[in-house]
């Protein structure tokens, strides 16, 4: 068996995420699902296909990782034309790798960083539907910027986990968090951690909105996190603006 | 009555052009038929509503400019806050003005401004499915801009102009044609006249791709505009990649 990692690039929009769905209304659209049926084109079968992560329904990735095995030993560079060959137009693979046997796609993560895009002209931008987060008032990304520092470090994140989730160790390390212009009335913001609970950046960027609308105190944050309470956050900003755009693994 | 003006950006790729079409299948979607859904129900009934250009489906418009007259006087702002919230998220409007009686967006146009974008990296974008088109070779840019310099100039387009087409007098003079790098791996090439055939500015893009491949001659654009023969320039390119980007008018 050969072990190979993708590195894949897809526009989630027409995509319910990328975990494969059976559900009773049929088969939802998701990029597992049609990178699965693309893979079985050239490898006829393949094992162990793994996501990096789950990700939700509207969310996009430049950087998403997809792991996989196969009988056939092909060169990288002939997997990347063929496997895009049968892929859908909204899904692309930009890298393909072999891995050792023990390597997994979402076991094997070190850090993932997310990139979540705001703009903020007053007329909404019809090229940046479902791409960007329009949120159409003033952002002072200095005081925002401040204010991601109190994410960084390792804490109990359950505030920023959607209501419900069943995971029960909610602590994460953050890495980096930042918030910046881009362009003008573009803005950004990136953050790097070990893991991400559920909504967890969608949360936290909800949370750096109402901390720009004066709905939330500047230095509220150290507080909500240790309230280990998710009412006490901001609202789950959509997944629009949400990219998975870098995955870290060891020995790659 | 009042005389407005409009300038508005689309993202074309869900729709069937500018014009309201009626087919035995049903309206088809247009920009038109979605501007004139909005503006009724902005002003209850408006008159005369005339689109700058016919555009093909899948073609963008980042200034596109619509003309109408209603009853009601509204303020400018008044007019764009209160079309666009009742316009789909792929259109908006970006200005308003009045304009005189006799003003009209497609009549009283002076010249009009195309812009096609190209990118070239070997794997496709998934964020840029239909609104670039995907060449994936290498284009030399400075070669391409000196072969549009024969562009300019009043000539008789026939050439440049779709098979069928049934306009008598295809003579038209543009003003400026110019093809250069935008950033790594993308170009675009920008064409300005006082009136486009149709298909005029895909067939010139496809004529200088050609020209790239080496299927046509650098120097071989005088003769075929000579030749008043589609068949003597090269592929239409698709809309993909094509935007009406500005609209110029007399005394506005």
């Amino acid at each position: 068996m050969t072990h190979y990692l993708l590195t894949l690039c897809f526009d989630g929009r027409k995509f319910c995420g990328y975990q494969v769905q059976n559900t009773t209304d049929g088969e939802k659209r998701t990029v597992g699902g049609e990178l699965k049926k693309a893979l079985i084109s050239v490898f006829g079968t393949v094992e162990n296909l793994a996501g990096c992560s789950r990700t939700d329904s509207g969310v996009h990735a430049t950087g998403y990782r997809a792991s996989f095995s196969a009988e056939k030993n092909l060169d990288d560079g002939v997997v990347v034309r063929a496997v895009n060959a049968n892929l859908p137009n909204d899904i692309a693979i930009y890298e393909c790798r072999k891995v050792s046997e023990k390597f997994h796609a979402r076991y094997s993560v070190i850090s993932k960083k997310y990139v979540y895009k705001i703009y903020t002209s007053p007329v909404r931008d019809p090229f940046k539907n479902g791409l960007y987060l329009h949120f159409p008032h003033k952002i002072d990304a200095q005081v925002l910027n401040c204010a991601c520092r109190d994410f960084c470090g390792t804490h109990d994140f359950a505030s920023f986990m959607a209501a419900g989730s069943k995971i029960k160790d909610s602590a994460r390390t953050v890495y980096e968090a930042s918030f910046y212009p881009v362009c003008e009335n573009e803005y950004a913001f990136t953050v790097t951690a070990n893991g991400f609970l559920y909504n967890m950046v969608r949360i936290m960027v909800g949370t750096l909105l109402e901390i720009q609308t004066g709905k939330i105190d500047l230095h509220a944050i150290p507080a909500i996190i240790e309230k280990k309470d998710r009412s006490f956050a901001g609202y789950t900003a959509p997944a629009d603006g949400l990219y998975l755009c870098e995955v870290r693994y060891d020995n790659l």
